[in-house]
């Protein structure tokens, strides 16, 4: 293909100057016959699995502001014990086996010194580099509860969501006193983070694994990525948070102790996608149930992706050309007194379900300084956004997530001083 | 495969110029605190996404031979009529579609110019490229039944796997009229291709979606790889078939009619793995149950993994270095009459189980020229194997895997000529 070779030849002029350059989302070409060509290679197809991030520092945890990696494992955990002591223990122990494997190392050696001791890490990442890992820790509700004597600690939004009306939750996907988020470029280097962290876990015999969800492709966008596309195969992410103000005014948290400084509630939502009902519908339907071109993803009032939607904008029928029941619409911070969350999503599969459908959807991870900014979202989407007839939230919680450690401290480490 | 090889010379060309060097397989360093470091950056860490394989040839399907793809998406299909045109009809579209795909284009439009009909292609790949997708089809034995008038068609040696010492199988988890494995370097282009040929079945009538799974990693090593790693934390594929003459001896069909020639049959495991018991073992112990060390990869009686097995040589104990029981020992061509099958796994999780323990495995697949092949070291393998105490197949089925269609042709024409 005439595109393939272009794009190899602008990656070799890319990389013989060793530059790298970022090119931006490509329009697509077309090929013979009607279907839609891959664009041009850029620097951004090229995965680098050696890169690292630091888990130890003065801010904010890794793995919120990070560009998004292309995998998650996500996992939540029921505290088995009801002694302080126990969960600073696993804390600490959680902390320190983050910061190795962050490094791309193992959590202690495999094989062991001692000829008939059991490995310390189990060793499936071995040798795969540190692939862009990030694990964050968040504490949920009852960590704070009157069982460890924290309440006096507690964040001061804090609290589990209150009902919604898109909840349709399953059992065993709520809740969880514990939440783990690995995201790497690897998939199995994100595998052997979670599993490494429950078995410390079970070790310790202070905590259990609650519910868990692998995600992939990157369903959300940061700044020089092309926005990624959900199973709707819609682009996701368009407006999402991407700038300094906006972090600082709606993810960190900014006031309380110091040790809650930086910190921000991640809220996780587990929304299953009626994919094979969708893939039935109309193209221009499924425009106005999102608000936005499908290919393009440019709002129904504008032409390109970035063009700000007018929600405003009257069609030839005298409606709005943006639906007053759009998915965008609904969301958008103009029509939600200015409100943002940062989104961090990914797609998953659940394989076929009884009925012989594709299971899947969507793990909804959002930041934000104050979990009641998606309850009011989520309000307001659960009860009018025309995208309910093909989705379910079938999983939710909602945790603390304290700022990065320093360097020989640990997470939450102030709720023990 | 020769293109294959050209295309890696002139990428590593291309990133040699650039002051990138490769690295082989590099030991690992020693960290500080006994973990084990990542190695050094080489050209194996980077995954190009903008490579693509032919779909159409002269000789064997992609995705058997091809360098094993980061992921795996492998769906079985139950059919749905008993006319012989309606699985031409089928297979004529799933081959126009997988070309489309692997050629990183649309299965024709996301937005149809119509402006009121439903998308061709459900656009979740839109702009990913190719990301090396091969999708191969096999046909399951009753394809070559009485229904469809094919008997006559039937490859010599195609019929259901007998059963054998080691099943478990899960109810759903068996068996199939057609398969359909997609391989890709991102997970959205393997799980794009998958859905979207679940939806042409669908569409047409034809067939129904029978069973799935989603797998990661690299569990099978080709030339120029390092030997990746499965969930047992051991390298899995060190002595897999690599060469011309065992593809040529193990791998192709070379009798029988010429519309099988160069095709190959498909055996297909879901092997549940009890990861957290495995977690407890002692090192020593597993390396007793694969019969290698862990970290290295080098068989019990050898330095480097790549050093032959002595499965004669004993220990201070007068007993063999390499127990009887060892996994290597039994599997080993050496002790089964030379045999060899092209393995080509992926490590998989589905979450956690009903008990709270992580629930993984394996999704084996092999390729040979007998299925037979497969049943006399899975006979010994299941009576005897040590690794028995750890993993369960909780799944399986087989196909034929025609060689792949002509252009302007498709997947087992020549059975409806």
């Amino acid at each position: 293909m005439t595109d393939q070779t272009k794009g190899r030849l602008s990656r070799r002029g890319l990389l013989t100057t060793a530059g790298v350059g970022t090119l931006g989302a490509v329009a697509p070409a077309m090929a013979p016959g009607g279907s839609q060509a891959a664009p041009a290679a850029g620097m951004e197809d090229m995965v680098d699995l050696t890169r690292s991030y630091p888990f130890y520092g003065k801010g904010e945890q890794a793995g919120v502001r990070t560009p998004p990696q292309r995998h998650v494992l996500f996992m939540t955990f029921d505290l088995t014990t009801r002694q302080r002591a126990d969960l600073q223990v696993l804390l600490a122990r959680w902390s320190g086996a983050i910061a190795q494997m962050m490094r791309g190392e193992t959590v202690g050696r495999v094989e062991p010194s001692q000829p008939n001791a059991v490995g310390f890490d189990t060793g499936e990442a071995l040798n795969l580099g540190p692939a862009s890992l990030t694990v964050t820790v968040g504490l949920g509700p009852n960590v704070f509860g009157e069982t460890f004597g924290l309440s006096g600690h507690r964040p001061a939004l804090m609290r589990p969501l209150r009902e919604l009306p898109s909840d349709a939750f399953v059992p065993g996907l709520t809740g969880g006193d514990l939440s783990l988020q690995a995201c790497a470029d690897d998939p199995q280097v994100a595998y052997h983070a979670i599993r490494d962290l429950a078995r410390i876990a079970k070790m310790t015999g202070f905590a259990e694994t609650r519910w868990t969800v692998m995600g992939f492709g990157r369903a959300s966008a940061g700044r020089g990525q092309s926005t990624p596309r959900n199973l709707l195969g819609f682009k996701d992410g368009t407006r999402n948070i991407k700038d300094d103000p906006d972090f600082e005014k709606f993810v960190w948290i900014k006031d309380g102790p110091a040790w809650q400084q930086r910190g921000t509630y991640q809220v996780v939502r587990k929304i299953q996608m009626q994919i094979e009902n969708w893939d039935t519908d109309r193209v221009s339907d499924q425009n106005n149930v999102l608000g936005r071109h499908k290919v393009s993803g440019a709002p129904l009032t504008g032409k390109e992706e970035f063009d700000t939607p007018d929600f405003k904008q009257l069609g030839e029928d005298d409606k709005p050309l943006i639906p007053e029941t759009a998915h965008i619409r609904l969301a958008a911070h103009e029509n939600n007194g200015g409100l943002k969350i940062l989104r961090r999503s990914y797609n998953y599969t659940d394989g076929i379900n009884r009925y012989g459908f594709l299971d899947a959807g969507l793990l909804f991870i959002a930041y934000m300084n104050d979990p009641a900014h998606f309850e009011t979202l989520q309000t307001k989407l659960g009860a009018s956004d025309a995208l309910n007839e093909y989705i379910s939230h079938i999983g939710s919680a909602v945790f603390f997530v304290p700022p990065a450690p320093r360097e020989g401290s640990y997470i939450g480490a102030a709720l023990f001083a």
